[in-house]
């Protein structure tokens, strides 16, 4: 049985702390490498006692270093901050790693609409055209052949599975989509904050960069590529008092007469077979909880008859789906393996 | 001084509860009766230890009886399911006393669209045309002179408050509007049932009745009103894993190119003054714990001129401005006090 | 590969649910048989989203009938109330079913102690010998001959495990201990109530049964067997607002003057190589998140010199290791499976 | 009517937030200086925008200097860290002020013991005479001519109301207590922090300090002059998924035979008349959220015959009743306002 060396990049967030569970339940892929700067020498399970005892456990961190990574893994998984992937990703290539990059580096094919949102330079232009977007049910054949990998963002994952059978059947106009989303406290990170804190997110709930969050551009950019036209998306995102899961509530106005029916058939017969997209059975709405800790992507669809609209809703957990389960689908393609190993676990209810 | 006497006909709801709490700290108002068919011969205390030693606690709960209501009461809140209310409402309406209904049965004006709605037949109306919409800030002149208060909803409470200064500054097209709306899970009742357990409520999100919430005809009525024409409207309801606390995040197709500054002014130049609807700065967004416990309405507004939306975001708590609160602020306005007598609350933060 | 057929009877409550989980990613045990008198005739994926495109999502529910139990299962897991798991148990061991019981049915080996507590008469007096207790560290090589295993309570479970190496090595009095025990909602079943109700226990903290919980006597039982003498114990469980998770928090004098370094090495020595039982560095403490979803039992250990107390701390998932985790390893002891077969999971973390 | 101006130093926490919740609604005490080194300048509804529309929302608040404080202030609270408070409540009395010192550099009688606990020097021991320790039922009447008050912690207030009735009573052992507390998220204050972040607290539970917190000494002070002689407590905290309240439940054994009914009785007749603290009903156990946003201490006792022990549990909100409510009643007393004024408060439920 092949053993794929796995490699962690930026190992306290919670993109991070994510790999390392999920790397200690896979059959085929060992973490030998853990990085960070501030906890260099110390055994993962220092910091994170839920590992103690468990494939992984026993990594000492190590600060980040192209050289003994190269050495060492065969795989890359990059959890750092937009920016400081692109240069870590681009060396780790040039020695011959593969490389998942969580962050944002990779995944906008036009680095100027990168740095318009961004608002950082993208330094590595050349390697953008190799960089295949990571999005396993519509790109799993590119990325069987990729060396870099831009692994989605978690709302775009969410939108882009949500609205992808509606587009792809014609079903909606392309413009006046309205996506308003609502994360769990993990997608804000792992850093120290006061606007993150416990007392400052229980038991309420608020918007955030209301029209103006980063993951719009990348949005746009599936979707357009999807209807095959140029698509503008108001993208809203909310804060919700869990740690873990989106749901996205898409609101398109019908593009003709459809039945509810033929809706919840299209949907249907585009997913069939999808290992992990699930349609849900008309009248059945997603739950976040539903799809905590896996790759699922649950999606319901409503025809407002009423308003002329359709309203997609779809789950997934931000964590897995969005961000650490779906590198490791990646890297699963990228190594031969069948993409959902090590993948299909049940979700924790409740 | 004035002393009010109040009865409440169902206690044991959430409701029911919130008016016990605000009614302990009324300067003017005291609860002289309160109703339970199951609880009767219990002093409230009881059932509610947090009202120990303080006024109302000691009120010894009876079986509902108009005849008692009508003998020790000047008002009656209704905090009964909808179809309950119309028959008890008339009938303590009868008897002489102020009537201030929390349930649906008197807000349609068409009780057509109230039994389409509602699915039972409406048996009172004769007294729908009485009854007044009980939103101070729209219709308090009509209020001080009711005898029978039609209380709003929860949600519509937060939606014609939020969008109220666009429609009347005729800033936004009036079709196509869609409100998405997270409450909390007060808002779902204290009826012992699986759904709204604990264990299925936290840690996860999800939506309900999308696009055919029965608030729904409720909102079109009021908006149709202020825009001075029929207004249909896609109105989307989630369950949020909080206590209390309403965010409706509405958009809008801007009616005719305005600038960001010129929305802000239009907001801040309508509720100038008021006493409860709070136009955040620019820039600012709502958040539901912002109000909680209190009459508060946080309204934000975002002009987003990349995708020619209007999305404005509303704050209440569904249980004080929503229900209670808004109850006691109609039953002030019926006995001549100043509106907001007992309701100054500062939120509960965090 | 032996595939082991396993039928749930009861699988509407969260210890079936959470069964249905560990079912599905068991790689020699499958669900083939459901029951439930209410659902009876619906695909489990029906109630429980969650299961849909994973193992065991697809059967349908039957009412629970011993015949075909037997005709189809090679063990049964009562996951019914006390009382009802009685019958049921001792008819399927009858038919030769293996059969592990998660209720209290045949945990106490005197049945008086039982009827005492339980408030029910025990009608299957004479299977009671038979039965093993099911914590695999402590009888795990009878479990492995055992046709009938009385599935060990929660809290029994972590206080158990949490004060074993204490009393083994005689580091404590054995009388005066107190366990103050916190324990998630799931504990509290799935039944629909007010109590439990997400209003009723979010953001709010409580005790409950102090001095009076049925676990006591089955506490006092085991740690007795432990200790060699007969053992009394002050049991205070509290309802904590999360989902999973038990900590307890263990008081106990010390028996004779010890360092906190002796302390740390007895326990160390006690559980060294074990799977499960992890005794946390000097200076760590538990959390109950560090083992969600997981058999893991996590023990931290301070020796309070200036109070002459030792104070032990231990934290399971009540569900998992709890309950349905554990019955699931005793069914792999009796099927000759290693024990952790199925149940290696990683934590889910945050 | 009297209007006591109140300064407060130290805004940006949470027992500065709660302050200006309590004092937003206090009819003889005003708001009119807030600071905060890092937001000055700024008016307090910029960062507390639940403030907006209420009293004190408009304070602009102000670099922390002595002069200004005497200039325009009667009266101090001082909501910063231990060690801070020291010179500042020291240097504000010698301008006049009256102080209320939320922090811990006043309680111990003994500054060696301070010392030893808090590892930074007291610099003002000859202040420590003057200060006296603010629980109203306790020490109201020197609090009444006190000068400079040290307002207790949150832990011990909930203990020593707890166990008050009990040793004046001579119903338990003075040895041997054990004090098992739970507290809200708040209790850990508003610092970035990771360990504090939603993501780390919620769905969690966790003890700390186990038998070394600082209110260790602030406990056995107090109820050593309570029982009159010298006691050593067991005092281990936990923290809560929740935002406020505190539960302590307290072990202690029986000192003689006595029956449920007589120990009742002694704790009911101990409390009559009090204002706060409620003794609830035999068969009653106090919740945090029946005293949530208020003055109540709510205190439950069980004797169980069984163990020998009585076990008392005790409920507060650690910031209003731990705190700020307290200091402002503290204020109230100073300032020969009846105690209560501005606090008689319902709680927020649920």
């Amino acid at each position: 049985m092949t053993i794929i060396r796995a490699g962690l990049v930026g190992v306290t967030g919670y993109t991070g702390m994510e790999l390392t569970r999920l790397l200690a339940g896979h059959p085929n892929m060992r973490l030998v490498r853990a990085t960070s700067r501030t906890e260099a020498g110390r055994p993962l399970s220092d910091i994170y006692p839920f590992l103690r005892g468990l494939p992984g456990g026993d990594v000492v961190m190590t600060a980040p270093d192209p050289d003994d990574l190269a050495d060492n893994c065969d795989v890359a998984f990059l959890a750092v901050p937009h920016g400081a992937a692109m240069e870590m990703g681009a060396t780790l290539r040039e020695r011959g790693l593969r490389v998942v990059d969580l962050s944002a580096d990779f995944r906008l094919r036009d680095p100027d609409v990168y740095e318009a949102w961004y608002k950082v330079p993208h330094t590595r232009r050349a390697e953008l055209p190799q960089a295949v977007y990571g999005l396993p049910e519509l790109y799993g054949d590119a990325v069987k052949k990729a060396a870099l990998v831009a692994n989605p963002g978690c709302y775009p994952t969410a939108t882009i599975l949500g609205l992808y059978a509606a587009l792809k059947h014609g079903l909606v106009e392309t413009d006046g989509i309205v996506v308003d989303a609502k994360s769990g406290a993990t997608g804000a990170g792992r850093k120290a904050a006061v606007g993150t804190l416990f007392c400052e997110v229980s038991d309420t709930f608020r918007a955030y960069n209301i029209g103006k969050h980063r993951h719009t551009p990348e949005i746009e950019q599936e979707l357009s590529a999807i209807a095959g036209k140029s698509m503008v998306v108001s993208f809203n995102p909310h804060l919700l008092p869990v740690n873990r899961g989106i749901l996205t509530t898409i609101y398109a106005r019908l593009a003709k007469p459809v039945s509810p029916q033929d809706v919840q058939a299209a949907f249907e017969q585009t997913w069939k077979g999808a290992r992990w997209v699930r349609v849900l059975p008309a009248g059945q709405l997603p739950e976040t909880r539903h799809v905590r800790g896996t790759m699922f992507c649950d999606v319901g669809v409503v025809t407002d008859q009423r308003t002329g609209r359709l309203v997609i809703l779809s789950a997934i957990d931000n964590l897995c789906r969005g961000a650490s389960g779906q590198a490791v689908a990646n890297a699963n393609l990228m190594f031969g393996l069948p993409v959902e190993t090590g993948l299909m676990l049940a979700p924790l209810m409740p």
